[in-house]
Formats: structure tokens, C-alpha cells, sequence
């Protein structure tokens, strides 16, 4: 029986949002807790050498099919925010400062910044405009102003991150299931099987 | 109404395997033609700066996990080369060499040497084994091995690289519905959907 499902992801990434719509539902199905990690995948890239998507020779141009047909196939609310791909690193401070209290905040906060960026097309890179996210769904502004600009938050962001590259996660979204790693949302399928079946 | 699927691959890429379980049923589903493209993706990789999935940083380790555990979703035989990745040069060449005067035997060329590379795991590489597996299926060796020499066939591979190159092909597999762009085993379920949408 697995523990829980280990779900990675970075806030720019629009197939993190994609995997969003699917990964709790599947958690309950199988009665394993969802464990959230936002990551930046800019400190990944370095060590990979890739990059963001629009910026790769070839692979760019695939993006901008590929990201909105799938978002229609999955029936999602799809906007590219104007500036993409965007810093993640305050709506990452805000996630873990959040989370050390209210775990369940913390995925609820993430989803609003989720749906604010590739749901509606909003800027989520100032810290004005996370504070703003988090205030709409009754967290203190002050509170989790402070929170973001904490040094224990960053260093917390700097662990997480850490990890994530020490369990050799490459991209977004990235899941485990006990030790097994699954790249894309297009592996939550798998990820449905695995769980049912414990491997095959 | 579209007018065919072009389908891009590389012999020595598991997942262009993994595609040839579903294409020609999709292709037959629609009533459109199949179109095999056999390509070199170390030519692609020079242009993006990526490299067979084993050798990357982070993401080969995965591939040990995705490859045979995905073989296995799909029910299909599954074996790595001992050789791998492995090189296709001469397995592109035979089937272009074939393709021109026999369109349909190419394709059973090119299922028979990915069943024997991924099916069975036999080395593909060298042109005594290109010809071995075209005798079995009929073909007349000598014709088979003056053809992967002849300099007209080499023409012809690269100038199906660089077509495909100029189409934005940066993986294997790859699809085509008339422009529109898939990459991925894993969008066959898109490719599918949009030949009977036309889109959406």
C-alpha cells in the first residue's frame, strides 16, 4: 500500500497546472494523501542544461500548440500570462510559510495562484500580487508579506528545492508513488495504475 | 478532413516503438493514410542540444523506470539492447531504399526491425543484421545491401532529415496531422481526437 503521492511541480509550469485538475481526485480514489512541492525549476535547468520551453531551439514552437490543445482537451481554463515563463520564487515562499500552519491553506493557496496564472492570465511574479492571492482566500496580507520575505522561508524553499534534485526530478509536473517516478501529467494515468495495482 | 498522419521516428527511440502498437489503427480508424519517417535523431540533437535520453543529467535514471514500466502498461514485448542507444543510419537507409519501390514492405521492414531491437532485444546497428532481418521477411539480401550503400539512398535519408528538421521535429515519436504538431507516444490519444474533431 503506498503512503502518499509526492507531487513536484514549479508555478510556471502549465502542465503542473494541467496535473492540478487530476491529482486529488486520485489521491481520494485511493486513499493516499497528496503531498504538494512547489519547486524552481530554473536551479534543475542548470544542472540539466535545459531550459523553459519557449526558449528551446525547435521545442519552442511545439510549446504553443501543444500547451492550449491539451488544456482544451482536458477542458481547463487556459491563458499564457503576457510574461512567461515568470519567477516562482515568492509564490514558492508563500506556499512553504504557509503550509508550516495550515497544510491544507497551503494547497488551496496554491491552487488560487495556479488559476490566477494559466486560468485567468495574471501576474503572479510580485510579491503584491501573491499577497493579494493569498488575502483573497482570508489569509492575512501582513502575515504572509512577512512570511515571504522571512529567512527561514527562504532557506526552507532552498531545502525543498535541494530535495526535489536529490530525488533526480527533471521537470514539471513530477510525481512519486513510494519510489517510483513519474514525469508529466501525462503520466497520471499511471500513476492511477500504480497505486490500484502496486506496480506491474 | 485530413489528409494523412506523418509519423516521425528514430529506430533506436523506445517510444516511436511504443508508437507502432497504435498508429496504423488510428490511421485505419479515420480512413487516412500512415506516412513512416524514419530519422536521425542525433542530426535533431545537434540543432537542440539534447542527447539520447541515457545520457542526460537527471533524466537518464528516470528512463530505466519509464521505458519498460510504460512497454508494460502497453502489453508490449519489451527488451533494452545490450548496445544502446544504438545507431540507425543504416537501418533509415534500408528503409528508404525500399520504401521507393515497395511502400508497404518498408513499413514491415520498419515494424521488424523495431520488434527485434525492442521486442528482442537484438543489436540493429550493423548491416549484416539490417539485411538479415529484410531476408527474413522476403527480401532479396543483395538487393537490400546494395541499396543501403548505394549513394542515392544516403541522399534520400538526409534529405528526409532535414525536411524533417524543417518541420520543427525535435523527438521521436513525432505526429503530423496535416500541420498540426504532436510529440509523444503519449498524444496518440490527441492525434486520434483530432482526426475525428478536426480539431478543437
Amino acid at each position: 500500500m503506498a503512503r502518499a503521492i509526492d507531487f513536484y511541480f514549479d508555478f510556471s509550469s502549465p502542465y503542473g497546472y494541467f496535473a492540478t485538475a487530476r491529482i486529488d481526485e486520485i489521491g481520494r480514489k485511493h486513499g493516499v494523501p497528496v503531498r504538494w512541492h512547489p519547486i524552481l525549476l530554473g536551479a534543475v535547468f542548470k544542472i540539466t542544461g535545459a531550459g523553459p520551453l519557449p526558449t528551446l531551439p525547435l521545442k519552442g514552437g511545439y510549446f504553443t500548440h501543444d500547451v492550449p490543445r491539451s488544456a482544451r482537451a482536458l477542458g481547463l481554463p487556459f491563458t499564457l500570462p503576457a510574461r512567461f515563463p515568470f519567477g516562482t520564487v515568492t509564490a514558492c515562499r508563500a506556499f512553504y510559510f504557509v503550509e508550516k500552519s495550515d497544510p491544507a491553506g497551503a494547497v488551496r493557496l496554491a491552487r488560487a495562484l495556479y488559476d490566477a496564472a494559466f486560468g485567468k492570465g495574471r501576474d503572479i511574479c510580485p510579491v503584491e500580487a501573491v499577497v493579494g492571492i493569498a488575502a483573497e482566500l482570508g489569509f492575512d496580507p501582513d502575515w504572509v508579506q512577512a512570511g515571504i520575505q522571512a529567512h527561514e522561508t527562504k532557506e526552507l524553499v532552498k531545502t525543498e528545492v535541494d530535495a526535489a534534485i536529490g530525488r533526480q526530478v527533471f521537470g514539471s509536473p513530477f510525481f512519486f508513488v513510494d519510489d517510483e517516478p513519474f514525469w508529466g501529467h501525462d503520466r497520471l494515468d499511471q500513476v492511477d495504475l500504480w497505486l490500484e495495482k502496486g506496480g506491474w
